[in-house]
C-alpha cells in the first residue's frame, strides 16, 4: 500500500476506534438496562478521553489526528497539504460512520428496549442543552480552540500522536468536564456528523429525528475553533 | 526453574493478582455493608483497569498476557507456539481460580451477610444485562477485539507488558466504561471461567447457581474477538 | 519578542487556559441545565487538575508557574528576581481575568438562566464553607504549602513544568479532594482575584455581590503558604 | 546532616504529607458542611492514592517507604538493616502524627460543627465494616500483601520511589477500590496508629473513643502481609 493509502486507512481505523469507545460510553450511561446506566457525566468524559487514547494509539501512522478540525489546523500551519487534509476528512468521516454502526451492534438489545428516541440519538450525535445556534457555536469554537491550541503547544506544531496518547486523553477529559456542559462537546466534525449519518440510515427500532437542523453547528464550530487556534498559535506560542 | 516454568508461574501469579483486585472491586461495590457499597460502575471499571495494571506488573516475565484471548492472538501472529499458548491458558485459569478464592477470604463476612445470591455470583463471574446468547456474544467479541487490536497496534505485535502496564490499564478502563454495559465485559475467558469454577466449589453461605448455561459466552466471545483482532491487525495496522 | 516578553505572554496564556478549564468545570457542575449539572466534587477536582495540566503545557516557556504563590517561592529561593516575579504576577492576573471572560462566554446562556447569584460567583471565585477569616486563612496556607513544597521537592527547586504537566495535575487533584473541603482551595491568588475582578465588571445577568470582604483570604493565604514552603524546603528537603 | 538523619527526616516529612492528604480526603467527604461532603468512596481512594504520590515525591531520599510494612519487607529481603528499619518506623510514626494534627487544623471548624464522634475518628484511623478481629486481620493481610508484592515485582526488590510515584499511586487506588470495603484498608501501621495517637491527645470538640481495642489489627495485619510478600517474592518473582 502506498504511503497515502496507509495514512487514509490509519485515520479511518483510528476514528472508528474513537467512536466505538466514545459512542459506547454514552450508550453505557444512557440506554435502559445497561450496567452503566446513570453512571454520570464524569464517566462519559473519562470514556471519551480514553477513547481518544485508543484511537490515537491505533493511528500513529497518520499522527492520530482523528478530527477534521485538527487536520485543518495542520494544513493551516503547513504540515499537510489541502489535498491530504481532504483525504483525511473523508477517512475520518467514514471511520466515524463505521464506529457508530459497531456501537449500535454492541448495544443492539438496549437500543431495542430503550423507549426514548432522544437517548438513542444521543449515543450518536451531540445536542445542545439550551438550543441557540449562535451561542452553541461559540461554545464549540472555544472547546475546539482549547483542544487544538494545547496540542500545538505541546508538539511545537505537530500531531496528537507526538503529544502522546495519554496526555491527549487527559486534555480531552479536561475539555469534556469543563466545556462540555452546554453542547456536549463535539469539538470534532467527524465525531458528530459521521454517527448522525449512521443514525439516519441504520434500522434502529423506534428512532426519532436525526436533528439535521443542528448538525451544522458541531461541524462549523470545531472548524472555526481549530482554525483560530492554528492562526493564534504562531503569535501566542513563540517556538524556539 | 526452566524458562517455561518461570513463564507458567508468571502468568499464574499475574492472573491471580488481576482477579484479587478485579473481583475485589465488584465485591466492594455490591456486597452488603462494604464501605464501597453503591460506589457505582465508574469505580468498578477503574478497579478492573488498575487490576490489570497490577497483574501485568507482576507478570512481566511472560509478557503480562493474563488472558487466553491475548495468548491466542499471540499464537496466531506467531509470537508463541500452540503448546506455549495452552500452557498459558492453564496458568491463567489456575491463577484466576486462586484469585477468586482470595477475594472470597477478603470479603468473607460480607459474603456471609449478603442475602442476594446474584450479588455473590457477580463478584466471581459476569452475566448479561439482557440475556440473549447471540447478542451477548457479539458484545463480547467487539469488546475483546478492541482490547487485542489496540494492544497489537501499540506494540507492533508484541505483548501487553511491552505496551506498558499503565496504558493497558487505561485501555481496559476505556473498554469497561464504553462496552461494559450489556454483558459486564468479561473480554477474558480465564477471568470469567476461573472464578465461576471457584464459585461452584467454594462453601459460600447461601450461594445460588453458578449459571453454567451462560458460561460459554464469555469464553467463546473473547476467543473469537481476539482471533479477529490478530487476523485483521496485519491488514489494518501495516507495520514498518 | 524579547525573552521577558515571551515569558510574560507565556504566563498570561497559560493562566488564561487554567481558568478557562478550571472555571469551566465549576460552571459545568453548578449552572442550571448544564449537561454536567450535579456531577459532583470529584469531577470538579479532576477538572481543575487537568486544567493545570493544560495550562502548564502551553506555558512551558516560562516554567508554567501560573500562580503568584509559586512565583513568590521561586523568588525566595533565588530562581527569579523580584522584578520578574512582579511581571509574572501581572501576567497571571491578566490571564486569569481573560480566562474568566471566556468561561462566561462559553456558558453564557446558562448564566442567563441560572437563578442563584451564589452559583454564578462560584464559577469565578472561591468562598468558604464556614466563614471565619482566620481558619479559612489557615486552610489556604496549608493547601498552598503542600502545592509548593511538593513541586519544589520533585524539581530540586525548579518550576512546575520541570515536574511535568501530568504529575502537577495529579498533585492539584490530590490537594483538591483532600484540602478543598473548607474553602474550595484557591491555593493561587491569581486564580481567585482575576476571576473576581471579571465577575465585578462583566454584565452577568442577575449577578450578586462579588464578595470583596473575603477576597483577601485567597490572596494572602496562598502567598504565606508558598513562602513557608520555600523557606522550609531548604531544611526539610536537603538536596544533593 | 549525616545520611541516616537525612533519611529519617525524609520518611518523617513524606509520611506527614501522606497523612495530610489522606486524612484530608476522609475529612472532605465525611465532615459536615465540607464542600466534598458525600462525594463517595471513589474520591476517597483517589485521594489516598495521590496522597501516596505526593508523599513518595517528597521522600525520594529514603525511597519513599512511608509504611512500616514496606520497611519490614525491605529488611527481610536485606535492603536495609533492622536498625534502619526501626528508625524508619519511628520517623513514619512521628510523621503520621504530625500529618494528622495538620488535617485537624485544616478542617478545624468542620470538626467543631460535626456532631458524630465516629465521623471524627474516621478522619484519623480505620475501623471495620463488620467487627471481627480474625477476619479483619485477614483482609488487612491480603491488602498489604498485594501492596508490597507488586512494589517488589516492579522494582526487583527495591523501594516505592524506584517504582515511581505515579504507579505506586495507581496501585494504592487499586487496593483501595478493591480491598478497602471490609476494613477501610489501613495497609500501613503508621497510617493508622499515628493518627489514632493524635486523635487521643488532640483537644477535638466532642470527640469519642479512639477505639484502642481495634488498634492492633491495622498494625499487625499489615506487618504480617508485608512479611509474607517479602518471603514469597523470592519464590514467585524469580529475578533476572
Amino acid at each position: 500500500m502506498d504511503d497515502i493509502g496507509v495514512k487514509f486507512l490509519s485515520e479511518l481505523v483510528g476514528t472508528a476506534m474513537l467512536i466505538i469507545l466514545g459512542g459506547g460510553v454514552v450508550a453505557a450511561v444512557s440506554l435502559t438496562k445497561s450496567k452503566g446506566f446513570g453512571a454520570g457525566f464524569l464517566m462519559v468524559t473519562i470514556g471519551w478521553g480514553f477513547a481518544v487514547f485508543a484511537g490515537v494509539t491505533v493511528s500513529y501512522k497518520s499522527g492520530g489526528q482523528l478530527n477534521p478540525a485538527v487536520s485543518l489546523a495542520q494544513a493551516i500551519i503547513g504540515n499537510i497539504s489541502v489535498g491530504e487534509m481532504l483525504l483525511f476528512w473523508l477517512a475520518q468521516l467514514i471511520g466515524a460512520i463505521i464506529g457508530a454502526v459497531i456501537v449500535w451492534l454492541a448495544y443492539k438489545q438496549h437500543f431495542d428496549e430503550e423507549p426514548d428516541p432522544a437517548a438513542k440519538l444521543g449515543v450518536f450525535s451531540t445536542g445542545p442543552a439550551i438550543r441557540n445556534y449562535a451561542w452553541n457555536l461559540v461554545t464549540e469554537i472555544i472547546g475546539t480552540f482549547v483542544l487544538v491550541f494545547v496540542v500545538l503547544a505541546f508538539t511545537n506544531g505537530k500531531t496528537p500522536s507526538e503529544l502522546g496518547a495519554i496526555p491527549v486523553a487527559f486534555l480531552v477529559i479536561a475539555i469534556g468536564v469543563s466545556l462540555g456542559g452546554p453542547t456536549g462537546y463535539a469539538i470534532n466534525p467527524a465525531r458528530d456528523l459521521g454517527p448522525r449519518i449512521a443514525h439516519a440510515f441504520l434500522p434502529i427500532a423506534g428512532k426519532g429525528t436525526s436533528d439535521w437542523s443542528y448538525a451544522w453547528v458541531p461541524v462549523v464550530g470545531p472548524l472555526v475553533g481549530g482554525a483560530i487556534a492554528a492562526i493564534l498559535s504562531g503569535a501566542l506560542l513563540p517556538m524556539a
